[in-house]
């Protein structure tokens, strides 16, 4: 498998350059608060001083996983592809949100157990019919997972723009993502399951017994990639691939919730300097995106910080798209606003 | 001086509708976490199931405060106008986050020391040339409070629109705020008192003194509107009247950070129902925020809670224009989300 350089962007250079310019803008130094930050970042990830983002793509990953006839989710496995019809028909909360803020979207079938008719907005990268149920096996082939990360990053290559906003679906993926969040972290997996999208708590408790039988039956899936075989699924798969190409064209990434974040926490395995690139979008209601941020904190005892805490637990893309404006925003800080001596404004008075 | 009615606008029977409206939508119940509180709160604003944000109004209040001069903020009192001049040339964080939205920007000089040249965006309402210094004596006279009250009804009577951004600019008034909150709700004037734009540790310390001192004149000074004239400023009564007559017009308002605040504070002795309309738009870096929030909670216990979380503290109206496309994904939600039978898709599998 070939797998893209990424190489690390922190510039220090540009950074003062950057910071220097929003120390000068017409505000008290830090007012503006995390925008601030985020403007910065986006300018190293652009590698210029007046970042502007243009064509941005929101890629909504959708698989079934097999383990999902197993009663893992509140909802039966159809419903991963009656949504994707809802979302190319634009009924989907994401369909909206993709709407309002102008945001591409793409919905790529990674292996839905449904043939979809060819329409527009789609793309039909299927590794299979659903992963096989990881109860009783491997979900995948390590070739199927390698064959995801390349399709992945075929899919973010043929896109315009310079930001990919990460969406999915697939009933049953918070399993998946749960058990590689424990396994590729070390913490304990009661810790990592959550109710997804509405399970009850004796819900909770039978999920967290069953992935643990999971856990134990691929105790040698110990790294990366034979973990994401194991575990599922195809549009984690994907998604890494997409993360890996995404980040080496130097895009900025715009990271959804559980499910999104678990996909960069392996890419994060394959080329630490992916997350420079990244965008936490939102913090999710799903209780093992706590440990997820803190995994993905940009050194050892600092999380990753979303820009939104809403209480979000939908995925589909849907809180990325709810902070795309914030990303606008600071870059319009950088590149609109005056500074102190363009506006004749006076400096602090000590 | 005439005041508007604000009444009760908590009508259960289209809330039941609204949120029945919610849970048929194409997620799983309440996973859109915060943004379903706030569709059906826009919805009882707007008394409809369809709601829709139309002609949003930023208003920014802006005037000088005498109380200055005694060094309380860490910029001198010129900035006030400059920044006046900022916002209409288009260089400020709010010109440029107006832009971006959409918003119409106005600016209300309140009171600011300063002969502006009439321009477009430029309303003239002066109730004077900066207060008085309240450590001298009161700030205004009852009368000039009453009259700014009258001004913010009249200037938004005439405005466009069904929802109203929040804005402020005065050099002084993270004092004059503090001191409101101190005395209206008897919270320790050490607990309301902040860095404001910038002061360093000695200058808060500093100015708590100072405060103190002027809390202690004006003891008698303890229902809303002598409170207000003794601590000032101008561009907060002219908001405080802002606030009511939105909240009569049943327009969505949108509050901004610690100072604008403060005016809601203020408008709620005066109209109890005034924050039914409200939308807190962030929590601000300044201390006393949370305060005021917990103060303008919609229970005695349950503190407002806000939708960003960004660290800001600028004020301007630079937090309600953040989070102004959050408003609009929550009525559009409503508009043009699928529900479950629409869409064809399946409920839950319980």
């Amino acid at each position: 498998m070939h797998l893209p350089q990424v190489p690390d962007i922190i510039d220090s250079e540009l950074a003062q350059r950057l910071q220097q310019k929003l120390d000068n803008k017409t505000k008290p130094l830090g007012a503006l608060g995390r925008l601030e930050g985020l403007a910065l970042q986006i300018g190293l990830i652009l590698n210029t001083e007046t970042p502007a983002l243009v064509e941005p793509q929101l890629v909504v990953f959708a698989a079934d996983h097999g383990l999902a006839a197993r009663g893992v989710s509140a909802y039966p496995s159809e419903v991963t592809w009656q949504m994707v019809q809802n979302f190319l028909a634009g009924g989907a909360a994401v369909s909206v949100l993709a709407r309002q803020h102008a945001l591409a979207l793409t919905v790529v079938d990674c292996g839905v157990r449904h043939d979809f008719a060819p329409q527009a907005g789609l793309l039909v990268r299927k590794l299979g019919p659903g992963t096989a149920d990881s109860s009783c096996g491997s979900a995948m082939t390590l070739a199927q997972c390698d064959q995801g990360i390349a399709s992945g990053q075929a899919i973010v290559r043929d896109l315009p723009g310079n930001a990919l906003l990460l969406g999915e679906m697939g009933i049953g993926n918070t399993s998946a993502a749960s058990m590689l969040l424990a396994r590729l972290t070390g913490h304990p997996l009661a810790q990592c399951v959550g109710a997804g999208t509405g399970l009850d708590a004796a819900g909770v408790e039978r999920t967290c017994a069953l992935l643990h039988q999971v856990l134990a039956l691929r105790d040698g899936a110990r790294t990366p990639l034979p973990a994401l075989a194991a575990f599922g699924g195809f549009e984690i798969a994907t998604m890494v691939g997409a993360v890996l190409q995404a980040a080496a064209q130097r895009r900025v990434i715009v990271v959804d919730g559980f499910i999104a974040s678990v996909a960069v926490l392996v890419a994060r395995e394959l080329a630490p300097a992916v997350t420079q690139r990244c965008v936490f979008s939102h913090r999710s209601n799903e209780q093992g995106h706590a440990l997820m941020l803190a995994a993905l904190g940009p050194q050892p005892r600092v999380p990753a910080q979303p820009l939104l805490d809403l209480g979000l637990r939908l995925g589909e893309g849907s809180g990325a798209a709810l902070a795309w404006p914030l990303l606008l925003s600071a870059c319009l800080v950088l590149r609109e606003m005056a500074s102190f001596e363009s506006a004749g404004v006076s400096g602090k008075a000590e």
